[in-house]
């Protein structure tokens, strides 16, 4: 149960995580959070916007990353020390989304890794970007 | 049910959310996600890590900021643009999370608003920071 | 599948439902509704109120009358036309909550029924009470 | 974090809140309740009945009157006294709702406010109505 060691990481080594957004996963995440945005929860309110439908919140598809972190690259027992993330273009409900974990680059003696981080939906499209800095588990 | 304008908005403008983070909004987090890294819902591996015990994901706390910008600065409308996150302390099962919201710069012509985001617990540590880009309701 | 037809109904005739309300049940239902009254899920605000605690949404418990209603008296099919609350007492986590109803008047020309309705926590406080009206199934 | 006082709402003051009632919805708050009536959870048995499809729990459409309250009149704070509730229209997978709340009459000496509450559906129909006595937040 313990993901890779930092001596274990290349720089190009690659992992992923792909998920269809459910309007259940939208409403779950809201009452989580708190965040009502009618742009998310409100389909009258979201036909008059520019999206012309409820969208996912960006935070959510940004998650995925963190599944991709958590489980395959470096895995568990990586500590999360940093993300940005730029949010290019709308996630729609029924969109597939996959995250995309990239390695840039390797730290030894500072035991870190920085990670490109994308989000792509079903038609390879761009909806978040950006990178990580983690902290994979020692010894 | 429109947030701010961008010429409503000035630089030290400030909101803020709070919640006491539960078990189940862990639990749910990590259901949405798929994100089921063993320090948040394995609580014998947690208890044998530095941390001693399961803790919340750094993103879903993060996730407060968005619901303070999605519902009150700016507000509605507003589309989310670029978030900086540096994960600086754990969040426990029973912590109560503040998320504060700062408005550091205004740009009319761009209609852009960077905003210092900071999340906080009950004994006022900083658990998550960093900076936002977002673009207000335009008309 | 089908409840009690009006002429099946009694004067005094009874039911009840019990529930333990959890943390997760509260924060579910604010998930749902939107409402995240501090008084519900922020532990420190609620700490300094005259209720000391977090408590669950008066409307919460109230839902365990419709569920006597749906479920037993008079049981599936019931159509609900009427409901009148007054919250008496506050709903703690981990209070055991038993809605109790009884029938006060059966109409038959009108194909209607008034029922008592209360909620009483383990400690046999009363912390929900009022009437409802509603139309048992036909045919 | 502190809704109006007494003395701060006036008779005709008005707040709402909307979100589009989504299946996950209705399948929680039947969790939540333990409320399975199958004209909410069971497709088969729904389109046999006078809706002809699942419908939401009247309870469920009536928080969102709550929310209101709690969050924007009066506010945080609030102590909800009595709500009435007339269950006037089916709501069904779909529909986005809005809650209304209009200051009826304020009395300071008993710090008290009847509020009129209306829910009504994209349509305009209103699907839930009736009236609300609460405690605007003291001090």
């Amino acid at each position: 149960m313990t993901g890779k060691k930092v001596n274990e990481i290349q720089k190009g080594d690659r992992a992923r995580f792909s998920k269809t957004v459910s309007e259940s996963d939208i409403y779950l995440y809201a009452g989580i959070t708190g965040d009502f945005n009618p742009a998310h929860v409100n389909q009258s309110y979201a036909e008059k916007t520019f999206f012309q439908s409820r969208i996912a919140h960006g935070l959510l598809s940004a998650g995925f990353i963190s599944t991709v972190i958590a489980s395959k690259l470096p895995g568990p027992g990586t500590i999360y020390i940093k993300q940005e993330l730029n949010f290019t273009a709308p996630v729609y409900i029924g969109d597939t989304i996959t995250a995309f974990v990239e390695v840039l680059e390797v730290s030894v003696p500072e035991n870190s890794v920085i990670l490109k981080t994308i989000c792509k939906n079903q038609k390879d499209e761009v909806v978040v970007e950006g990178q990580a800095i983690v902290s994979p588990p020692k010894g």
